[in-house]
């Protein structure tokens, strides 16, 4: 891997670049730490120091409410206040784009001629059970890069669309009226994420009364600890709403950085991270373990002579570990 | 929880129905073992002996490419020559299923009229992180149950899919014509997946250009021990072609029962769900330890002022639980 061979002096001097404002080295650490070269540890433990600054918001909600273009609308809102943007967009449904999806992005991409702006698309290829982990780390080089605000934008509201979600600080969840969207989420306990919602095609029939359907429900959700999640009304085609929802993501950054709230919520995600790539590592080990040991080849006949089952044997395999 | 509260008499007398075949038990303990009932290692350990009859097939392929309807053939097919058929449908990008889909279910559920058929629907609700568990759950229970034939569908061919698709004996990549699908997937790892490589909407323009392209990638790929994958074209709505999926995929079924392959490729599915089973408990386990342990708050202070990265903090805590 012609990756592998950089020197630790070559990467440093990626890092200097991208600390300098270099757009090409943030895209190409980015590539780097994406692709697990071996500097990937050395290269995020240079850049940690550096994050903390930008404002990192997760935009999701189903496929087809308008996420595409709301993120677009709040990308001109950041950029005529002068405000630079990076965006990581992720579709963990598909190992690559297609059809809407790609339109989407090409529309997104009108942008790229904007050198304060930043895109980078991530699909599932190559990061099998670890997008989150992926777009955190993107998420953390464009923060140390300079990036004002970073928004993450995925495509559907699925189990890898969650953990990656919660990957931002605040996270907007994108509704649309009529699709019964907020009934169905509720049971599912995905509104319990939001920290903004939306309810985008706003000119459409039956918004009010979607809108009416989130506001009941966070009457009946415990308070997140002094913040009120407010429902906003938007039409990303006109862009009307769009400037009280920036406005709302301002405020609950704010709000994050000011009070304890925001200490013990970056804190729980740091404790998270830390538990899983602990897993991870400890995954590993055990694999190789197993690999090479006999205990788990003998564990297996019993399993495959239907003695014992597979959570039985990880049971004896637990006490032989210790 | 009610559902903690059965009795193991209780469970016994569902497992000893599930073995005579009755279908309400099967519903019963299925969703006893989704909802992670206390239960859970008791009836899997039960049901784990009687597993290992069904033939298991999973239809995988990008939205749009036929897959509900394909699987529809598959289910007439299997009935007419008199088998009993299980479905075990998965939407891992949806909390919900909405729209096409659940036009696809019911079209589908027109099946559940015959006592032969039983579908389930899984959807990530409830199983964050654990579908393909979920999955692979409901197959054993399925099979302990006497179905001659398990289909596992999922909705597209990102990571989650492809993880559920692999709990199958059987992988069938379904893809259409004209979409550029074969080359994407071929780029992004997918093919090597397939057992069975099925041409759908055979009847469209560049159907042979497709088949070609696989057929040329399958010539690149070194042969799957034995097993040399086969190409078919077929027409869901008319259903030309099904027959002869049908008869490769039983092919692949007996030639995984004879094999030293088979053997090893289910004995290799064995060894990760265990070592999966494991990490999870370690997991837990760990994350015990650190919601108690005074090291990780300590380390999450160094963490918070910057003074460790995450990845080395992971490391400083692997060294102190030794």
């Amino acid at each position: 891997m012609a990756i592998g061979q950089n020197q630790a002096s070559d990467i440093q001097g990626l890092i200097d670049r991208l600390l300098a404002g270099d757009a090409r080295a943030l895209s190409r650490l980015i590539s780097l730490v994406e692709n697990q070269a071996s500097e990937k540890a050395f290269i995020m433990a240079s850049v940690f120091p550096h994050t903390g600054k930008g404002l990192i918001a997760g935009i999701t909600g189903s496929p087809g409410v308008g996420k595409s273009s709301l993120t677009d609308r709040l990308i001109a809102h950041a950029r005529d206040k002068g405000l630079t943007v990076g965006i990581v967009a992720v579709d963990p449904s598909s190992p690559f784009s297609g059809g809407a999806i790609l339109g989407d992005r090409i529309r997104m991409q009108s942008r790229s001629t904007d050198p304060g702006v930043f895109i980078r698309s991530m699909a599932s290829r190559g990061h099998l059970g670890g997008l989150s982990v992926a777009t955190r780390d993107a998420v953390r080089i464009l923060d140390a890069f300079g990036k004002d605000v970073i928004f993450i934008e995925t495509i559907g509201v699925g189990q890898s669309e969650l953990a990656i979600a919660q990957e931002a600080q605040t996270t907007v969840l994108v509704l649309a009226p009529g699709t019964g969207d907020s009934i169905q989420m509720m049971k599912a306990g995905i509104m319990e994420i939001g920290d903004i919602f939306v309810v985008n095609k706003s000119d459409r029939e039956g918004a009010d009364q979607t809108v009416l359907e989130v506001e009941t429900m966070l009457m009946l959700e415990p308070s997140k600890n002094g913040w009120t999640p407010p429902v906003i009304k938007t039409q990303a085609t006109s862009g009307e709403g769009v400037e009280e929802l920036w406005t709302q993501i301002e405020a609950h950054g704010h709000f994050l950085a000011q009070g304890d709230m925001g200490r013990s919520r970056l804190r729980a995600q740091l404790r998270d991270e830390i538990v899983e790539i602990l897993t991870e590592r400890l995954k590993a080990d055990i694999w190789q373990r197993t690999k090479r040991g006999q205990a788990i080849e003998d564990l297996l006949d019993t399993v495959e002579r239907k003695e014992l089952d597979p959570y039985a044997a990880a049971g004896r395999l637990m006490e032989l570990i210790g």
